[in-house]
């Protein structure tokens, strides 16, 4: 247990330093690393594989719901990203600027793409013609680039990676449709893949994506009580189509506007997985999402037969489960540690004296319970285990959440709780942004959404006391 | 047959003009369109759906060899670019400079990545310590820029996705090995997916990548005579280390260099699926990796129970196959031709008087021919079929660049086949980048490798007659 010990103490408890707690588990589970490049990240092969099991969850529901898969070109001419007010003004600020081809000066800056709106925009006005080429539903998975000032592993990044959803529709209902559809999609990955709880919502117009008539947002809570967005679903109504000239022909030989939608998943939920999940020992993974779900480990492995049963017990699993052995001259002990620090759900242990009983020993990652399993129905006992572990993730996660949901009815108990406790703070909203604009002065505490769910807390504005519109999710977010 | 013979006509025959024909399908068959930044193409779904078959199998094999995917930073900072010498020669002359981020110029330029050797070397050089680091087999799908003066859909392209691998090991026939590995996974997705037969082999030190002691390649043969690169691998030996200070502990606890390799395959081999099988009625696609592997037509939809068949067997055949339905209200014969143009490899037709017989008719791409089979074993029939259409595709190609195959052991000869009929020239070669050179000046020829399987065609170098070192390919190329 000596080799334990040195383990753990190499990763800061949560509760004296969450920051570094957050940044040791990302360093030490190897998920990722800074570059030369400021901002710019190597996504490690245990932290890829993370997302590369996020993305094949997701582009299979994607494809489910009819969306095709495109690659857009990374750069935006300067014109093109200006063809939209409000949204140039939401991203020229912090853009990359190219502005050399080799040694030649180019006529026009263009910018690396901080999101792909203007690009698909400028592609459909190219393509749509008539009613009969739509609905056109999109999606690419690529890296974007915002030029941030602070970054933070995962959470903020100058480069990140993401996939972008962009459609275009014939009426502004099946646009409506479409968003609210997406954000389903990302809560089911979310709350089923990802054993996170969310809460669905608007967000109000100070918070929605620069161009948007609506933004819809998926908020996650986090062990430290800050929240965190976890996916979006915009929908443009026809403000870019007529930025961008994307008219249709429809049945009765008139031309129309498109209505068109976008919504996006990126890297962060990575994030967001460290710090629903995680706790002093390190990652904690969920079953259907991890890279490897079980690892088995020798025990007394200079005992005769004991590698080799591991390793047809290895071959075996492998054939239904993402498994590995480490059969190598480490201890035991340093082992189990090491697993358990990468957050794989469940350990395998098999020795001298569990051959000769044709069983092995599963061990769960979330409550380290021993179970003693015959090797006749290992894979049933491994498949209803990580089940078991997937539930009791997500069943955590919620407990945890509604830990850290108050609510409040004035604004000395909203600043108190804001400023004591964090988490989710239920209150009403005026609908007015200055109170948003007040809040966030006071508090830091920002519009989180106006929840879909929504609850009579009172019939005032938490602020400024006028007649309330709305419930609003506030708190404190990445 | 009017609105076949339309829809034909819009493809320029091949043989009136190579190019046009080779526009005409990426344009009408939708795989590719341009955007507004110059040679920076929109991968469109039916394009992109066929490079994510390919990545598919790809990602497949690279894993089954122990290659991790990563992600690697799009930038590369000037001084990072210029550590090895010979690549930056190679590369900083057709790189795209980001000098901007956001409002502030940038303390150092920023180049978008051409390929990412530097990068990799700088992340090995912070996480390899001991022979126990090693190897490191690591792999990611992206795009790269490199800025051309000229471009063409898929074939050259500002912007084009790829993948990269770069490995590091201990000793130097460890990347050898490696080097070999790689090279004959891409033969193997060429030939036996792709159906593209290639002539393995070595670059010369002319013709090599930037940077490496060794290029090997496996080069194909289009239908204009033009052979085109169709996946690189590269030696680094220690050079790359050496820049990069990329050392490890050995077991006597000496330091040592790693030797490193790096291989690639891009959306160029898209450019010679098109030309390695397309004819006058537009894409023929390969069973193995086609978007849609059959389409079914129904025939005389008006009748009773028509659509409800063609549907009841979409059904059915989608659990085994990429199958669609057109149950649009075009005519039959418009659906041929496009589907025909499309590439798909069988088109099923279903009609009253199929479903009376409990049948259905399956239509080859490859030679039209008509197979009536039974609904009662009709995955059979298909799987079959999509055998045989693999098999005849690249039985096809392989018969078509042995036809463009020649030997020449004079200059005279030389020059009067790649003049007159273009295609692989087999010739002798005494080593010396000078008759390269001449050869290139006078013909626009150049050495598209040194195969692995050494024939003697002479004794002399068939540019200036000394001594010969090695049977080259040579050829025009794309």
């Amino acid at each position: 247990m000596a080799d334990k010990k040195k383990l753990v103490e190499e990763i800061t408890p949560m509760n004296e330093d969450f920051a570094q707690w957050y940044t040791d588990i990302v360093r030490k589970a190897e998920l990722c690393s800074y570059s030369k490049v400021r901002g710019c990240m190597v996504f490690q092969p245990y932290g890829y594989a993370i997302w590369e099991n996020i993305q094949h969850t997701l582009d299979k529901m994607f494809k489910d719901t009819g969306v095709q898969n495109v690659a857009m070109p990374m750069f935006i001419p300067e014109s093109l990203l200006q063809k939209e007010k409000d949204h140039v003004e939401g991203f020229a600020p912090e853009v990359a600027w190219v502005t050399h081809g080799g040694s030649e000066k180019l006529p026009e800056r263009l910018c690396v793409r901080p999101t792909s709106e203007t690009l698909f925009c400028d592609h459909y006005a190219d393509i749509i013609r008539s009613y009969r080429d739509l609905p056109k539903l999109y999606n690419q998975w690529c890296s974007v680039v915002r030029w941030e000032k602070t970054t933070r592993p995962f959470l903020r990044n100058t480069e990140f990676l993401w996939q972008e959803g962009h459609t275009a529709h014939a009426t502004q209902e099946e646009a409506e449709e479409r968003t609210r559809m997406m954000l389903n999609v990302y809560a089911k990955v979310c709350e089923d893949y990802l054993a996170i709880p969310v809460v669905k919502g608007k967000k109000t117009d100070r918070e929605k994506f620069a161009g948007a008539t609506e933004t819809f947002t998926i908020e996650s809570m986090m062990h430290d009580g800050k929240a965190l967005q976890s996916g979006t679903s915009h929908n443009f109504g026809d403000g870019f189509a007529k930025a961008f000239g994307i008219q249709y022909l429809d049945e009765n030989n008139k031309q129309q506007y498109v209505h068109q939608t976008s919504w996006g998943m990126s890297t962060r939920i990575i994030g967001a997985i460290i710090m629903v999940h995680g706790d002093d020992a390190g990652l904690k993974l969920p079953p259907k999402i991890a890279p490897t779900q079980a690892v088995i480990i020798p025990i007394a492995m200079h005992k005769e037969g004991v590698v080799e049963a591991a390793e047809a017990l290895k071959d075996r699993l492998a054939e239904k489960f993402r498994v590995t052995l480490d059969a190598s001259d480490k201890s035991p002990g340093w082992k189990f540690s090491e697993y358990e620090m990468r957050g794989i759900p469940v350990r395998i242990e098999i020795g001298p004296k569990d051959i000769e009983k044709n069983q092995a020993v599963l061990v769960s990652r979330t409550d380290r319970e021993k179970t003693f399993v015959s090797l006749d129905n290992i894979e049933e006992e491994l498949e209803k285990l990580m089940d078991k572990i997937q539930k009791q993730m997500y069943d955590a996660a919620l407990a945890s959440r509604e830990s850290k949901t108050s609510s409040a009815a004035t604004y000395e108990e909203f600043k108190k709780i804001i400023d004591e406790k964090g988490g989710f703070v239920k209150a009403m909203w005026c609908g007015d942004e200055a109170c948003e604009l007040k809040i966030k002065d006071d508090t830091t505490a920002t519009s989180r959404c106006i929840p879909f769910e929504q609850e009579q807390i009172s019939d005032k504005c938490v602020c400024c006391g006028k007649p309330a519109k709305h419930m609003v999710y506030w708190g404190k977010a990445y």
